[in-house]
């Protein structure tokens, strides 16, 4: 907690509102039922890392499926700049076809992209994504390029320049961009900027507690995190007691719960958001759009229930369709919060 | 109409039911304003052919998109075997990552696909679509690799094994396909099949008249066609006009008219056929799944208004979500049809 909280006039003053920071990956989304999950070993609403070779036996097992661009960090800066935050986003494509499509989708959603592809070597990243008829997602990610996010893709003068550094937990698997991560909230701090973290995953969490929990103690100012993983990490049975961990180690924390909403804290200051009600179709991205939301918010000197509220109705518009990325038109929605 | 349409029971007696060959396309779905189709002169619920550089030009301008296996006759393909029919499909992809995708969708939906992809030429076909908010879609096609598909690729030996080869319009695009088409429509005869054709595309008529009404004259035993479409061919104006000349031309014509349902001609036979009631989000691919339902009820011997009932059951299940092929389990719609 040694970096409070900017108040929002002194986040204006940068470039961009938001850098996203994460694996850039993309989806192959299909339905199935839940035999196929047992079938081969998933873990319901969790995310593996599977190599080149279990990609491609899984992709063979997959029903027909749908390509669109995803990513943790990068769903959350396309929803950002959707809602109408000034955006911008790091992370490693190959130059192939899906970098390809990966790059134009998040470019045409106004995100700035200025991270080269790797040439010659592994492939664009690709998550293969069942979804089950009750609309959980359950994810299996090949890293490909990812795994070569390094120190020179980490352009510091852009972390510098923007509001909020928003890193993705997902980022901790690639052995290199460990080492990226510290050193933009370094670069961050020493700006006078902030340094946001998703969790993203509760079996992420478990494969780096312990750097996790020095992360978030000494470096992060925003953290997101949905039930299980906020659990994980502080190991708490009790959300509530996880939810006192978390008001201890970072200065603000947006703490979400599926259909029972969200719980944003910042020191004594505790509010309690509502989901906003929808159909359930695929819960892909959810998550991600509720940062996104929340950050948009944040960056556009909203309070902290307007904040959650956004991240509320973000979240909603992702869970409504199916794929990560909101296609309806967002851009009135935050005008729409009365907070 | 030199040749009668067989019985079922003669059809049983393939390998496949339907053999359909066409264009191998990867769809690039994105939402998009009426304005954006003017700003790029398209016309409205069309297809036109546009270059490398064209389509690299369009892509940069068009919205976050998804991608998706599709092409007219293979989406057919896709959404017969989903009903229930023994299905194979012809058609050229590259060996690239987006070959691949549309290898993989076609075969996970049970269709033998056994064309060898080309090597270091042109990348795989891509249509990149537009979708209005009245759920229209403008399509760009890049043919790509499509071009390449030729005699070598017909296997003559498939196409007299399957009860129906069904050929799409579109195919009269690429120079090579054409003998191919007749080729394959010449083996199906000598082997005691049928041959099926969709027009497509009005402007794909457009380009094509004079080869559209030979073939359809003496090679074709079913034909599909919505109104536009008839009504280019022939170059009436009025819808029963064409009708009249579609009738006297081929022994089954099936002839859709979007929520005005369609009419199936026999001989003397007329039978017209309600739309199922549907809440239209992105009519891509509806008149393919028309053809796929059709055509799987005629391999199943269910009589002309069974096969009329599918085809607009299927086409709604199309129009019912985004993108071409239907995600939902069509296993038990052919049984639900009472008729």
């Amino acid at each position: 907690m040694s970096h409070p909280v900017s108040p929002a006039s002194e986040l204006s003053a940068a470039r961009f509102d938001i850098l996203g920071i994460g694996n850039a990956i993309v989806d192959v989304v299909a339905p199935t039922g839940d035999d196929f999950l047992s079938r081969h070993d998933m873990r319901k609403g969790g995310m593996a890392l599977i190599s080149a070779e279990q990609a491609e036996a899984l992709y063979r097992a997959m029903p027909p499926g749908q390509e669109s661009s995803g990513g943790s960090a990068a769903n959350t800066c396309a929803v950002a700049a959707a809602l109408g935050a000034r955006v911008a986003f790091l992370g490693k494509v190959a130059e192939d076809q899906l970098g390809a499509v990966f790059r134009h989708d998040i470019t045409a959603a106004g995100v700035h992209f200025p991270t080269a592809p790797l040439q010659g070597q592994a492939p664009t990243a690709r998550c293969l994504i069942a979804v089950t008829p009750d609309g959980q997602r359950t994810m299996n990610t090949y890293l490909g390029a990812c795994v070569s996010f390094g120190g020179t893709d980490l352009d510091e003068s852009l972390v510098a320049d923007s509001a909020v550094t928003y890193l993705e937990g997902y980022l901790f698997d690639p052995p290199l961009a460990q080492e990226a991560f510290h050193r933009a909230a370094k670069v961050a701090h020493d700006a006078g900027r902030l340094v946001a973290l998703s969790l993203s995953d509760a079996f992420c969490v478990d494969r780096h507690r312990a750097a996790f929990r020095d992360l978030v103690r000494d470096h992060i100012d925003i953290l997101f995190a949905n039930e299980a993983e906020i659990c994980s990490l502080y190991e708490e049975n009790e959300f509530e007691q996880a939810v006192r961990h978390a008001g201890a180690d970072v200065a603000l924390a947006a703490l979400t719960r599926s259909e029972a909403g969200s719980i944003v804290l910042r020191g004594a200051e505790r509010v309690e958001v509502a989901a906003a009600p929808v159909q359930v179709v695929d819960t892909t991205g959810a998550g991600d759009a509720y940062a996104a939301g929340f950050l948009a918010a944040y960056a556009a000197g909203r309070g902290l229930r307007a904040c959650g509220q956004l991240g509320s109705q973000a979240a909603a518009a992702a869970i409504a369709q199916y794929g990560a990325r909101p296609r309806a038109d967002l851009s009135a929605m935050m005008a729409a919060i009365q907070e």
